[in-house]
């Protein structure tokens, strides 16, 4: 699936979005973790974890920075020419399923902290919501790294089943917590719920980019502007939601 | 627009100016962290903004400086020759225009946040300034990597106008905001629109050197310490200028 | 040991693996730094313990990454070929026993401290499992680096009598520990002692994988795998366990 | 002036040297900042502003490491040989130019806040010290960097006029300052007067040495040791003794 | 005396060991900076310094082993193959210097802050110590660096006499404070003055160990191990010992 060759313009896109994501994710770990003393020490937990997530994709995108700049080459002066496969050195898709398999279960802990449901119901969830996204990661990766269009229509297909349930269960359970919720944070939480299904919605269309016939470099290169804005808005923007979430409720909580 | 050569001396010029860069934005960066208990709880969200702003930076002309050191290269001994562009490397000046695309929306939030402004305001004022700061960033990318003129000229008139929207709103705004101020940081409040408005204005003209009937090199080397001085104006400077109208604050509201 | 050569799968499964080990270590020691505020004074040394020994870890996988990338190569486009060791390059098994050396001792001075003992029995547990732990590591590595079966038969087989001697007197100590805790922690603490003897488990059986009839390459990644997912068991779930239980105990102490 | 070639001893001495000054400065910073909660908040500024000096130095002396290290190289066994200066690389005194014009400004800034002067002979102070400074170091570097003798005596000439205005201005003010300190920090502040003409003497001295009737290789080393241990004194020493002077003010204000 | 080729056992040792000295340096660095609020605030300045030494070392360690990793090479496949002296790299023992210098006046600093002596003492026993060991190291270099064993016999000699001065004047002192010492913490205080003696005392056998007629690559590897290992006893583990003392000082003073 990888493309033979890129021309310039499709290189330097690419390099500078994962420079972008780099950026956004390192300074809103780091915004977050100092932002902790602004909200009440009850949601310091769920800014923590949004940081941590956060953090966990900065080093993620480094290595697929590097990863890029290694196995993409090319002998112009100047970098102005076409680029292709490096020998020795392969452009690893692997490094987004690690991310995600950290990730997504810290970003569904955090969305069930926040909505600050009851310890049952928190436990019961996370206990359904967890195995079901190990599981769609775990199924996506085989059809991410082959050849065959076969192969990646299979596993993108076996991979929608928990996706979708995830999403059935989440529609649910934000829409019945939305009651539960301070007038003042409603708005944002409703907000939230309309990001998290808009973002993890690019995931599985990138995914397909592919197989809509784009051709190889320009799906390719689609596929990672996909992942990588997704990324930012699942992660730095959900992130950046919950820690407002959290100054309002201090705010109703102790004014 | 890259140069194919620099002499010795434009290399050492743009290398020292840019790791003088790295320093000043990381330093501050880490200084306005560490100024953080100066301040009341209540200006503590502007200074840790700045920090951002300049942390940010300090990893892109970090990326800078390795991209520039590597592009450019020479077979003398001891450097002491001309400088040509390396094969297979590319300066990328996209760095800079996604630092701009991170750090200009929070340079205005910082400047809403300080001026204290009606909560109703400060959302109005940011909706009207963020898309139109992102659209000036990206109207000028295309021009700034063209190789034409006509281009660069096009793109650059179009970049113009969200930014002379931006500085006309500004400049309304902050006249206003004055008589607001107590009287203690009127001055320095004052002091800040000059300063604004004075960097900001250096971009375009950095811009539009390579129009002005320099050479090559040249144009590009005024091209390059014109963005980077710019740079220190409108983030390192500024952020100092917003901590000491903090610590006034702070001083007056709780003597 | 050191397989000749590896498929480009097995030469990414181990190189995924060992990145994902590095994040989850660095991000679990600056979680458990970051949380420190969250449980009573009293708990946080062994938080700050579990922090050292995830630290630790995550510069040993550091290393550990670098030298098995250095030393497997390939020429192949794209990197999609046989790896073989590289010239002058050499896989380094003995970080994994520098870390244990250095971590071991640290998890047992942890759940001595977690479990509260009385100092005394403290002092005497920790004169008894320390050397013991040390000698099993010591044993273990002369066997790790030998190419031949007889020497890592002998050399598994003398460190496999601290290994027992520790899991006795840790079984006993733990049940007997089990009744001086308060109810609300007694759940977390038994699931601990099985989480312990589980991973623990790991190490022996990942070490005898070469001398169970596996081909040398398999059998090679079958022990990285083993060796890295133990890690992540016994010192990340371990220190959040161990986290939990601090939390628990907090809330029981000063509700 | 860059020497053609070094011998053996002249490279690891020099080599050594700048990795002594990065250490130095490195952890000088840590140790301030570490140090500011033991001093109360009215001293901490001073604390802060010394801490990046020496920050600032840090980075500057990294970089004048890796420098030098990549513009001298030998092909002899073991290092064991003449060092000269490699193809493409040069070794870059701006570096020092560049922290200097960063640094003296804020030790100047320090040293006004440690006094304690009243406001308004502060700023009159800075306003005469600060481009007195910046003046001497834009007039020494075209000296520094120039092979021809001449060039070098005049710039040194020129940058010396605002050198000795500098000095006379903090001679009649640091000892006005002495009778306002109370009399335990009197002897204190005495030696750092002492202290700051002996080591700011040192860099007119060591510029001075290659126009000494030293020959090249052995001028230049003397040069660097020069400029090393002054920057040792001037902003570690410096620092310490301003942290100094705090701790022992913080005594006598809050007994 | 570095000697011109180690086996592939040899090298092995050397890396592990330095990787372990960076390792035990860097945590305990950092732990000790953690642990800071653990203790009264009158016993925090000796942690820091502590964590300073720990600090200083491991960046030194980490130059080691990087210098130590470049300047010996091979061409064997998996580096199973004789070591040799690289082109144009010199392993540097002058970090070990380097650090002594700046690390060992910082120790002696400590033990007298630890031992709470009048403060007159304190002075007065500094202004014999620390330029006694500044002499004892510099003195020690040109026998290290020296070839010929002549050279290493009179240096090392030379170093001795204010090596054995420094241990006399802390005998006697170390033997009159214990007195002085609250009953809980003279048991530690006594435990100190055997490890520093012990300790100390590896250094110039580790400096002798190539004239008792080893051969040179043992007797060097045996230096290094001696250098390496003293120096986890003196700093690390000399660190966790005051931060012990610290402990109990605390516990006593504010029960
Ligand atoms: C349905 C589907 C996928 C879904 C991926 C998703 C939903 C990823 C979400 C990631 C997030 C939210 C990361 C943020 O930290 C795959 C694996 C691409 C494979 C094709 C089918
Ligand atoms: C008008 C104009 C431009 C304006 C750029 C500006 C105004 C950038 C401001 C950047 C700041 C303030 C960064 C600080 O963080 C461009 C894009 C060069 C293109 C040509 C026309
Ligand atoms: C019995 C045995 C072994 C046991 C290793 C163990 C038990 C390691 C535990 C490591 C831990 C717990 C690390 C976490 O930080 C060896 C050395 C593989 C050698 C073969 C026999
Ligand atoms: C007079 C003179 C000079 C003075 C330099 C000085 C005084 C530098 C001070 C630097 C400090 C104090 C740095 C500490 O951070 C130059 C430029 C070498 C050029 C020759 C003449
Ligand atoms: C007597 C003697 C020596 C002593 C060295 C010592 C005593 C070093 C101590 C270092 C410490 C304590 C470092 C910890 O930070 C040398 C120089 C090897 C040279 C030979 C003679
Ligand atoms: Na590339
Ligand atoms: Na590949
Ligand atoms: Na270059
Ligand atoms: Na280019
Ligand atoms: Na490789
Ligand atoms: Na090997
Ligand atoms: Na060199
Ligand atoms: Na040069
Ligand atoms: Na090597
Ligand atoms: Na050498």
């Amino acid at each position: 699936m990888i493309p033979d060759q890129l021309t310039s313009g499709q290189y330097q896109t690419v390099y500078n979005l994962f420079s972008l994501v780099i950026a956004a994710q390192l300074f809103t770990a780091l915004y977050l973790v100092a932002a902790q003393p602004r909200v009440l020490a009850r949601y310091r937990q769920a800014l923590l974890v949004s940081a941590t997530v956060c953090g966990i994709a900065a080093y993620h995108y480094f290595r697929i920075f590097n990863s890029f700049r290694d196995s993409f080459v090319t002998d112009a002066t100047g970098g102005n020419g076409v680029y292709t496969q490096a020998p020795g050195e392969s452009f690893n898709e692997g490094y987004r399923y690690v991310d995600w398999f950290l990730t997504v279960p810290l970003l569904l802990v955090e969305l069930v902290v926040v909505l600050a449901l009851a310890k049952k119901l928190q436990t019961s969830l996370l206990l359904r919501l967890v195995p079901a996204s190990a599981l769609m990661i775990l199924l996506g990766y085989p059809g991410e790294i082959s050849d065959s269009d076969a192969t990646r229509n299979i596993f993108g297909l076996l991979s929608t089943i928990p996706f979708l349930y995830i999403l059935f269960v989440l529609f649910v359970e934000l829409t019945r917590s939305l009651d539960r919720q301070p007038e003042t944070v409603r708005n944002t939480v409703s907000k939230m719920r309309i990001l998290l299904f808009a973002t993890w919605g690019v995931y599985p269309i990138a995914y397909l980019l592919p197989l809509l016939g784009f051709d190889g470099a320009t799906a390719w290169v689609g596929k990672q502007a996909g992942y990588s804005i997704a990324d930012i808005l699942a992660k730095c923007l959900y992130g950046l939601l919950i820690y407002r979430i959290a100054r309002l409720k201090s705010f109703a909580d102790d004014p």
